[in-house]
């Protein structure tokens, strides 16, 4: 059947009807009102659960049997574990050995690790993913060849979607470095410790059954609990719920590249010159190595000025970790953890302090801690000349990427994006981003090697920067002369734009844009 | 109108309808399996909420006033000031200020500081209180002058009734010892600090509106945030939240009634004597002098085994503090904190562990940690023959207490009811309780001070105790050794069997029992 497409109000031709469902395209900023009322679990009573609370079953088939799987169903999982995960490829090897077919795999994110899974996209296990596909899944969906259409939600937008009831979990699987019997659960403890278990916490509460499954199984209770065992069905123990080296980095690394790190000194100036590093102010940046390079740029900075911020959010990293010990914040709001540094600070310093996306990032909620940072440092793929910004696709058409938090991000006051003008000869800033991510408005500087574009929408930044001996260009200036160098604009990708084979979700749950299939 | 009663599996007279609802009367126990979806609120969305956080607002009476209130309305409130709170009886002199009326206050207890709100039941402010009502207003209740009926729940029982939605808050008013201006909140620091604020939980997740109000404002993040700010639509300054030394005491005071310490010290010889104190064991005892001596009697036990116990359940005292200092307890899970000492220990001790109704006693969860305990000590006002238990009413019929978690607490795998045989020359072992709170089933051990009697149920208890030279006897020995001090049964209380005036609702959300008016 041919899919039948939408212009919506960014002007994106959007499928109104995904995977059989009917979704409502974007309708601008600001503009959706949700209707309604939130998804609402099963009451349960404890009268059907062990009194002793001890949860445990033999095996991970026994636990989906009493879960009730069957074809068709949702499956989530979280991605903490990251590319180190083993749990996630067992649980479906486990699910093809019982004959179940046809399911929904709703992941947080997933990661070439899950290359294995391919095989059941072919052979019907799998229907399609709904989650970020990095690397090879996502090599696979561009072709074309997933059943279903592919769902790209950030963190926050993957839980309104299931507090809001759009998306329903049949089973939570859910990987637990440490829990007991009972089903409570964290990521700081356990040779498989991963940091904060918060991308888990919409399954954990609107999953109609919830299994956790865990290698560090510790007795009554598991302290702390960021999975409250309250809201688990099923325990399983396992030997290994995976690669702990690829779990958590060692360290993370910050660049050594000359150009990046003239990226995250520009950043460092542009936050002090703009008056944004003050007393009590808040940041967040990746764990890239430009952002690492950045925070610790920014702290000789603040240590210079006797600055301290009130917090930073984290993924956190050794670098963050740093700016708490040297008492440069108050705190840390971490959302996961990228190294052991960060892992063991979660751990053990009562400052470093978990969240989840229900506190960081939910925009279906009572505000969220996203919009009170003071700045912001997020990458791209692309960056067009109306700042709308790319996460998710490369210029060639490829999906190869998740959206993280990054649209979440975006509600910062100060958003900045950081990006190589080039990478291997392919411009960054280019006239139309192939995917939109990431509305021009709400992105108010972009910091390359070649420059710094201040959006014309923020003139009180300009303004602030007036006397400044920062590179300020506009991005069309900076477009042209990457173009110049790269010998012009990327290479169009072949398209088919009669076969979409994701679509972008917006903040609010409506349809941004469209990712369609690379003709090879 | 009149009441018509249906006679319910404990034998109890129960109102069909209740202030216009229909509730279903108890079924025996682990009979009722709750049917559909729990609660579901409003979906909000980050568009109607300040994007700095900022939910700041002038006055209770602007918070109130832009949450809508109006006539008839449930409005909410937390019992964690205790008699300290002052914040209450603001709230309904505003209320009744702003002229609004016909009200359903639903806290999660009442106390004497309450009396003041007499005046608010009397003029139509108030239409009933769904809550516990210690001394004045039970005794107003008592006498029939309470227009609605009073709905006794415990812990457990109100935040499954919230969940399960039979109760509907319109707007919670919680006070908060220490939040942030986007309304995350704890109870743990500030001059009216308090503990953990549990008991708020339920209406932070359901209320359709949440205020919260608070005597210290701190920049954003509170932390610990035990109320979520994303829960929560306005934020109220206040002076003073209450009387600090009413909140919590300074201390904690062990009885030092000859009768109550040998109560204390069977209870602590009978644990060790059943082989309940094991390593890794657990149990729960309250706030009140003969627990406190009690749990002094275990832990010298507990030393002179080198037995340490894996978890005990606070209202946290003093005396727990101790046994996690002593390391004779790995972890405090805290659902209060009764003085100084316990609040202090849950702020700074990492394994002194705030916990809710939600964890530890919702029945319509998937299990809870109250039925994990091995040993709970509970007090009764009256207790009969087949070891039912009476905690809200006296023998002469007056309602003068909550029912707290006792309810809850039954659940656990020993439970043990501490209780002078008389108090005043009434009998508290007596032939029928007035109000049935805990069916006998439930209950597998009375220790007064004449004596023990184990609930012939528990034959592996009496077992246990075969070579022990403890006073084992039986009820109704007891029973008539007390009847022949005191002179007899307690006097009849004068009731009026047509004129309820509150129900005791059981764990599942039955009706196991009516409370009548007293004649006077």
């Amino acid at each position: 059947m041919k899919t039948s497409f939408i212009k919506n109000a960014a002007g994106r031709l959007v499928p109104s009807r995904i995977n059989g469902e009917e979704h409502v395209p974007f309708q601008g900023l600001n503009r959706r009102r949700p209707q309604g009322r939130k998804a609402r679990p099963l009451i349960r009573t404890c009268v059907d659960y062990p009194a002793n609370g001890n949860k445990l079953v033999t095996s991970l088939q026994e636990a989906l049997e009493r879960a009730g799987l069957k074809d068709g169903m949702t499956i989530s999982t979280h991605h903490h574990l990251r590319n180190g995960d083993a749990l996630t490829n067992l649980l479906f090897d486990t699910i093809k050995s019982m004959g179940v077919k046809n399911l929904r795999w709703f992941p947080s994110a997933s990661f070439p690790c899950h290359e294995h899974l391919i095989r059941y996209l072919e052979d019907g296990t799998l229907r399609h993913i709904e989650g970020s596909m990095n690397g090879p899944l996502g090599r696979f969906a561009s072709h074309g060849k997933m059943r279903g259409l592919g769902v790209l939600r950030s963190h926050g937008t993957r839980y309104q979607a299931v507090q809001d009831g759009e998306v329903h979990i049949d089973i939570a699987v859910l990987a637990a470095p440490t829990a007991d019997a009972f089903g409570n659960a964290n990521g700081v403890q356990g040779k498989s410790a991963c940091g904060p278990l918060g991308f888990a916490l919409a399954d954990s509460e609107y999953a109609e059954r919830v299994i956790v499954v865990t290698d560090n199984l510790v007795p009554f209770p598991c302290v702390p609990w960021h999975i409250q065992g309250n809201h688990v069905d099923f325990v399983v123990e396992v030997d290994s719920l995976g690669d702990p080296a690829k779990i958590i980095s060692g360290t993370t690394e910050i660049t050594k590249s000359p150009d990046r790190l003239l990226i995250a000194e520009y950043l460092a100036r542009f936050v002090e010159e703009a008056g944004l590093m003050q007393n009590g102010f808040s940041f967040q940046a990746g764990a890239g190595g430009t952002s690492l390079a950045f925070v610790n740029f920014l702290r000789a900075r603040m240590k210079a000025r006797g600055v301290k911020a009130r917090f930073v959010r984290g993924g956190s990293t050794q670098t963050l970790v740093q700016l708490l010990e040297e008492g440069l914040t108050d705190y840390i709001l971490d959302g996961q953890a990228f190294d052991q540094a960060g892992v063991l600070s979660l751990r053990d310093h009562p400052r470093h302090v978990n969240t989840s996306p229900f506190t960081s990032y939910n925009f279906h909620g009572k505000g969220n801690f996203a919009s009170m940072l003071d700045v912001v440092v997020l990458g791209a793929t692309e960056v067009d000349l109306d700042f709308n910004a790319n996460v998710v696709t490369h210029s060639d058409g490829y999906l190869l990427h998740g959206l993280g938090g990054w649209q979440d991000c975006l509600f910062a006051k100060c958003v900045i994006l950081a990006v190589p003008s080039f990478r291997d000869r392919v411009p960054i800033i280019v006239e139309r981003v192939t995917t939109l991510c990431g509305p021009g408005e709400m992105i108010d500087v972009v910091i390359t090697e070649r420059g710094i574009a201040i959006n014309p929408r923020r003139g009180d930044l300009r303004q602030a920067l007036s006397a400044s001996s920062l590179p300020l260009r506009s991005l069309y200036d900076l477009q042209k002369e990457v173009y110049e160098i790269c010998g012009g604009a990327p290479a169009r990708p072949a398209l088919d734009y009669e076969q979409p084979v994701a679509v972008v979700k917006w903040v609010d749950g409506t349809v941004l844009d469209t990712v369609f299939r690379v003709v090879v």
